[in-house]
């Protein structure tokens, strides 16, 4: 006997027909003797919804504080119908709202993190033989207000949950049916990965695979929570996302592309020591994530400096940069918003050189310039125009996988 | 500077336009330097469709528990868009759940009963002035699950926050402007009343004027808790509901009409001791609401009784007379579902004579057969042939009021 987290996201619990579909999920491994707590995001559209009366009231945007009071009432609704399935088909349950299950968050309201969970309740209702239907996405500060955990934040519920109670394994069920080896709708000839690390999986979701949000993999690795994605519609395995896999004979996991990206050049600084420590501080104190960064030689007493930030952040980089104008002394600053990060995945690749050139030569067959260059432990990532990004995704998977 | 405590209805906040008409009559007590809790429900037909979705879900009723859950979420969306009109208009809110105001129940899902409330939250808000808006109808159990008060509940929600935070006042605000005489949609020459006791108020409730809810004004009687009923679109001054109200020229404070009402023949009893009691005890037994009672004189060692019970429980009370046909030995039991019950109501009446033979003599004038009577302190009601219903009130209103 286990004990199994699943998550289900909002599309899986949409309507009627489908909230049947996930009861029947859950009921089969209950009666096969587990134990099993569910998380449940809000219903479909009923966040976007939501959101929009929230705007009719205020276009400016409503203190986060209210914010998170509206939004939290969506999990409500689908614990509660998903709980009445399960009930019409037979089985002990009962849904828990958030802060039932226990879930004490900061008072970051719309981005809140989880401190801690306090499983009493949801020991006592496993003791009961319940099937727990929990609210992801939401939790309660020490003020006792309601606060909702951000983006992606019932793959997190289900992680905490997982790691607080221990629990065999925790499944996140989505609309694909596991990892692949690059997106199945733009590449051909992809593969389905059995398993994976939760490094492999975090650099993935970084470089744009969506399957699954990184704060759940981060945590998930730092409490060593098995995971599972798999599909809410085919009854089959999916991808296990775990600390040690069985080393599979492709050294690459993935090959994924990312065009949320803007590549900002600060041409003619002065090359003298501190530059880039002073513009990538200015950065840092305006929040702005960088990821790819590239110095050229120094010539003629200057040297430029190229960076990539996210799509929606380019304009406050640079806000950022002119503020110090004065300091960095710099000829222009040049953007370019039609670029796209194509990487390779791996945590093989690190003791096995020669994996980078083979990616570099693949993009020259394919006649595909090279931005810039970046490499990790478990990663080679290239910035390249941005409307090669998927002739470049498909040519690199070609050489790696088959 | 008082604390003054408010109720809106569903249709009062159905929308983004009358959420900030709410709104503006919450600032406009509040910037007179008044504390102001408000009471509100959920938004229009948000219940109704929350209900339709868990009989798609159950179509023989899910649990009450579990519908707890889900009708709760109601009022947490708009507490927490009347709280962003609020903000938006540039004045300190907060929204409180049922649970985050204190309210504590019983574990009746559904029906719960307010057990007390924690006024701890409420009395910080109101000492950091801020306008509080809870969520009206819904609570918590001992066990921390969340309960619904029922029918009419926020009603019942307000007028316990006034009276655990000793509020100088609980306005009820609806779609009429206050208490009439009679339903001035169906009679003519009808008066707002500006004043009116309890007594006279629940006497008038339930008999059909469905202004206030009766749970509510029993709760109002026994904290003495002042009422004011009047209107969310027109600025001007309701009815005060209270234990001593100034007594004005007519005895009569309103004619009330009610045609929620079975009438029951058990014809042909035994004309001994006893027969009476083994019958009303067998109808309290199934939680049968008997309202008039009419017990004819023996005859021929036989008599009959004939009692009035909601239309909704005709059934069950002939279910329970058959479940005693052996111990009480009768000849038939006759119903009629076509009646009408209209009563006048006033506190003034005890002290003068007369007052039910000018009602019988309106009746008398019109035509109108009285088919039986019963008298209190402070009412006089008939049943009647339904199809007079609206006549009657019509004759008896002008024969007293005007």
């Amino acid at each position: 006997m286990s004990l199994i987290v699943k998550k289900f996201g909002g599309s899986s619990v949409a309507n009627a027909e489908r909230v049947f579909n996930v009861a029947n999920i859950i009921i089969d491994d209950y009666k096969k003797g587990n134990d099993v707590i569910v998380v449940v995001s809000a219903q479909g559209d009923t966040t976007d919804d939501l959101i929009e009366k929230a705007k009719e009231i205020n276009p400016d945007g409503p203190s986060k504080r209210e914010m998170d009071m509206l939004l939290a009432s969506g999990e409500q609704i689908s614990i509660a119908l998903l709980a009445m399935a399960i009930e019409k088909l037979g089985c002990p349950v009962i849904s828990l709202l958030g802060w039932q299950a226990g879930f004490n968050t900061d008072s970051h309201h719309g981005i809140a993190r989880i401190r801690n969970i306090n499983t009493e309740r949801l020991k006592l209702e496993v003791s009961k033989h319940k099937i727990i239907i929990v609210a992801g996405f939401q939790g309660l500060n020490k003020y006792d207000d309601l606060t909702t955990l951000g983006r992606g934040g019932s793959d997190t519920s289900a992680v905490a949950i997982a790691a607080a109670m221990k629990a065999d394994c925790c499944q996140i069920y989505t609309d694909v049916d596991g990892v692949y080896t690059a997106d199945p709708r733009k590449v051909t000839n992809t593969q389905k990965l059995d398993q994976i690390t939760y490094d492999e999986m975090l650099e993935l979701a970084t470089l744009g695979a969506q399957v699954l949000n990184n704060r759940s993999v981060e945590m998930a690795k730092k409490y060593n929570v098995e995971l599972e994605v798999l599909s809410s519609l085919e009854r089959k395995p999916g991808t296990i996302v775990k600390e040690i896999v069985k080393m599979e004979k492709t050294l690459i996991r993935g090959v994924a592309k990312d065009t949320n990206v803007t590549r900002i050049s600060v041409i003619g600084l002065n090359d003298t020591p501190g530059v880039a420590f002073k513009l990538f501080n200015k950065l840092a104190q305006f929040k702005i994530n960088v990821d790819i960064i590239l110095q050229s030689v120094g010539r003629d007493g200057t040297k430029d400096i190229t960076f990539t930030v996210p799509l929606d952040q380019g304009k406050d980089a640079i806000t950022a940069i002119e503020s110090i104008a004065d300091i960095l002394e710099y000829k222009e600053v040049v953007t370019d918003n039609s670029c796209a990060k194509v990487s390779i995945v791996g945590a093989g690749m690190e003791s096995h050189p020669g994996v980078a050139s083979k990616m570099f030569e693949a993009l020259f067959d394919a006649g595909i310039n090279i931005q810039m260059i970046s490499t990790s432990e478990i990663k080679v990532s290239v910035l390249i125009d941005g409307k090669y990004a998927d002739k470049a995704v498909q040519a690199v998977h070609e050489k790696f996988i088959q």
